[in-house]
């Protein structure tokens, strides 16, 4: 069996910052106040393949825009398509009313359905104001882990969800074999969940955008760190599945951006992957959700009556918000990639961790200016 | 226990004909060869709601684009997005790859996820060609029936699914009360299933397309038959949910379109839906379905290698397949309205029928020209 | 030569009266208060084609959103496209910013680089704001009027530009055979401008929501008045150009609208469209524009700084404004085509007004108790 | 006045080798056999703006997609728009029917209508087949080149145009301060026009991707070459508008793509813009225009009948395309930046040519591993 390293460094960590604008105080997307993430990690047996059984390398990831009832305080949000074979639920009713009525949820390929009955019960649970006229459709979005995961073995079961819901907190955010990640793989490397925040002035106000990843994409030979091209510099590795995957990207921001604004922030999701390495390729599922969770923008549920105020930026403030964004997704790929060690999976397929050492080495014999 | 009657006359039959073009030989999406549709009908107690236990009034409808298995052999597909207060599983992959991989189900909001759990389930027994490294996202989509059924039970089951999938067939396809159309109201009657078709001769050829609707929209005030105001007209009855609902709409032709042109056949499905009164209100999850099942068009999963030829029409030959867009939607709403009965649901909520026996007396009394 | 007549009635005047909601005073765009209309008619020349000198039978339509400069207080707008075989410039910019920099005119298809031009020299001479660094995408839109005028002529000069924009008032508004509805044909009949508002009561407030079309599509066979196929009930006249054609909508509200829910509203153009009978045939060039201009909302160029309160409706106070964008936009198309009377264009083409009278007592005949 | 150097190394000239793949012949957009690129280059006066008058420093690019008249074998074509804040007319068009009908012109952003114009006037004089029921839509694309040139004097005129589309050669293409380019600044260097070519190998064939991009983007601060931030390593210079700017991409293969297809090409343009730096400013119009010419999909106008075969890949042998539309859009960036020398505008600005000799210098110090 397998188990995650919790003490590998993040990318700041060997000494490696890009980008021109500074974190928040945790560099992850609980920067953005109120953001809340929860994660059930599925890790159980080792061997061939039996399925139904196992081995199990799989979980789930429940993020929150804020500190209380996504339905009761709906957000603005939207979700982004750079290539779209994959799927985010709720996505249509997102693109037509511009709200996230619950939790957003990340998991492998095959469980969507059962994590979207999941939260159901779980809404239906929490909100009173339920009543049975009501409907939501949950967001849950995916990546597909069966390199490692029986994943046709649909683990994530109901218990599975109502505890990475009732378990999301504030705080530091696991990076790595986590949650949704537990399965992924990633340039070559073990991929997973990571995440990462850049602070942004503008518009009068001082704001955080943070990004929080499920990376399971890429080809080794297109990894870049910082533009330097690592994935053709580090020692090779056993070859890993040359599929080329999916990645979910979720960016949350304190900034006041209305639907209008926040599509405009995903779309630099694309951008901030590209640094990266990926072309998107043609099988991939890569997906950004963005939401802003500016207190006054929030609505109730079934809510009428005189016209709201709704506080904006204006579009000539976006920029440092553009760049943000682009700049926190790239950090989040990374660090995801930093945090995931080796992970042996079902029919003993591997995964390696991105060597960190050798990273740390490259990055410093590379590039003496950027570290001058 | 309200029994959905299977003998009421369609549109037609009451000598109500609308449109320009000639319907096929069943008037039903089935004219377009090869396309199989099956339901499962859930009803079940009637009285109060007891969460979990019933009324039940629901169930699922499937729909095959061929004769075969949609994995093996796949049709370009397309959706559109009328208003997007719902949800189409599979929707971005459709999106990004135009393909179809599953059967297409049709059910009530809340059995989303459980749908296609059992969507999936289907597709593993089927396909052995579904290997441990195999992934395929069903196409779920969904209208809410929670006026009449206890659709927080979700009661669609897995056996319920598989049921549906296994029994679809060709031939006369099931209107009125059945399958996903169980518990669905319409313009402010008894909604449901409806179908509908029409051939059109262009680009060399004679074309079917044909219709099959989940008619859950409406406000009575708004329902137009060929263009008369039957909603003010008719005697009243005690008023339905004023709620406006939704509507799925799956368009099959057996024409030679690519998905560009699949694209903008699927859009005329909003001016079908517009002829007979619908404004496509806030909360409506109205969405068009589009594929094209022409065989020489089909594309093996994983395909590869050297270029394929695809065969399609030439613009300027669109128009009499618009139009049949058009004409069939509008049909088939109406058919799901004359198909279904009176149903009495959960709390004794009450749909009444369409009163068919009227709506011909106040079409020859008000359209003489039009029948003569 | 042909003089459009200004006296013929519009369709309330035949007695004609469709929708549930209540007009506005002048039952026109200019409604929506500050909403101001210019019009360039060119008629000139009669008998064959000689191209480059005439027969001229084309225009330009100016439309204002407010009193001032459009670019020094800036509306939210969007462009919403039914079919695109045709052109509106300054979408691109729209989609992006969704604001509105420029006056919209309305032309025929190749006087669309002419008519930028001058919309150019016209905002350089108003705006002393336009520095040297600045610059503005024109927003001009076209149907083709080639059938009448000789279009590759591209009559519309500058100066007539310029007077259509210097011209444009409030009050009442010209229809028919004016400005850029000057050449059209509709339904087999002359077409051009048509306008018509509706009055709203929700989310607090009373709003009015106010169409001007430039209608230049559809088939005979497939006119409907308020449902009736007048198309083929009236006395068959000779036959206009069965070209599909194309219609530019422009929707015009006070409602305190974001660019999200405009862009919902737009897409209600559509629904109204199809209930006079348009398939939107391949062809087709046919959008809608839509603005508000609730005076809270509107931005001055450039604008940055602390983040501005923008004043917005809740999603579920939208449907009485979606079902008036429906019915003026119906309405529009339909006064359009009574507005215009008979006219010969180039090479003895001849485009036949409607014939009222015979509508009217059409209307009268068939549809009794709409009338009791 | 300033001189545009011919005589600039191009990237790989300085031995600066990006990317997997390899390039075509000329590494230029006309490798893509057919295409053809002609330019006329406006520079004239030197000092102070005198409006109208000059100094003058722009011009127009006009790219056919094969030997013949775009209008009478028409190819596929997409526009995918990454941030809007600019033009391409004929953009609906191309959206909805998905074929070239013109040439494609990039000039700067005031003279889009003079172009359009000056392009119809071609059209007619060229094409029999544009009979008087005839339209078309010029496809034409623009940066603002306002900082160096007398922009509001709209010097590029109609015979400008006229030759630049009468003189469109294949073979070499100019790059730099040329056609459409000429006034263009980048990364707060010179920019203009750049070329670049991938050859991909998949769906059984050999297949070219080529870009042409009239480059007027980007901070100095972001611009990476292969990775490396040489924006600012590179010494400083005196500052050029810190402006957003604009990027045109215009992306040409002979692999047979269908629209589906290329529109999913085109989206890459993006990903290979972010490699260089861009976070596509808020002010930015940044477009991507991309066409197939494979001979056997060209379309005649107006055509109709029997269905044609059109050939395509699979969708699984897209990723070389991904990978070569990628590179080809970096590399042409760069190109652009190495080939515009130092030039002096309007009011003496002055906008300086990339260091080619320090970049060399940086390449080798930095990345000694990848010159290996």
């Amino acid at each position: 069996m397998t188990v995650p390293s919790s003490h590998r460094p993040r990318l700041r960590e060997l000494g490696i910052e890009l980008g021109r604008l500074p974190t928040g105080p945790l560099n992850a997307i609980s920067d953005v106040a109120g953001v809340r993430v929860g994660v059930t990690t599925l890790i159980a047996g080792d061997g061939p393949l039996v399925p139904g059984t196992g081995p199990v390398r799989t979980g789930v990831t429940a993020i929150f825009p804020h500190e209380g009832n996504p339905y009761v305080a709906q957000v603005p949000i939207v979700v982004h398509v750079i290539n779209g074979a994959g799927e985010v639920t709720g996505r249509s009713e997102i693109d037509e009313w511009a709200l996230l009525e619950t939790p957003i949820c990340l998991t492998n390929t095959l469980s969507v359905g059962g994590v979207y009955d999941a939260v159901l019960t779980w809404m239906f649970r929490q909100a009173a104001s339920l009543g049975h006229e009501a409907w939501v459709i949950p967001v849950v979005a995916e990546c597909f882990d069966g390199h490692l995961n029986d994943i046709q073995g649909r683990h994530v079961r109901e218990e599975h969800v109502l505890a990475a819901l009732d378990g999301a907190v504030g705080g530091p955010v696991p990076e790595g074999s986590v949650g949704g990640g537990t399965g992924m793989t990633c340039h070559g490397y073990k991929g997973g969940n990571g995440t990462a925040s850049r602070v942004a002035e503008t518009g009068g106000g001082r704001w955080t955008v943070g990004a929080l990843v499920q990376a399971n994409h890429g080809a080794r030979d297109d990894l870049r760190v910082g533009g330097l091209n690592v994935g053709r510099l580090l020692t090779p590795t056993p070859p890993v599945r040359t599929g080329e995957g999916s990645i979910i990207i979720v960016l949350a921001t304190d900034a006041p951006l209305d639907t209008h604004q926040l599509r405009r922030l995903s779309a630099r999701g694309a951008l901030g992957l590209a640094r990266t390495g990926s072309f998107a390729g043609n099988g991939s599922g890569d997906f950004v959700i963005a939401f802003s969770n500016y207190p006054g923008n929030l609505v109730p549920p079934e809510a009428h009556g005189a016209p709201r105020a709704l506080t904006t930026l204006y579009n000539d403030d976006m920029n440092p918000l553009f760049l943000a964004a682009v700049e926190c997704v790239e950090e989040a790929v990374l660090n995801a990639l930093c945090a995931a060690g080796d992970m042996v999976g079902r029919d003993g397929h591997f995964a390696p961790g991105l060597p960190s050492d050798q990273l740390r080495d490259l990055w410093r014999a590379h590039t003496p200016s950027r570290n001058a």
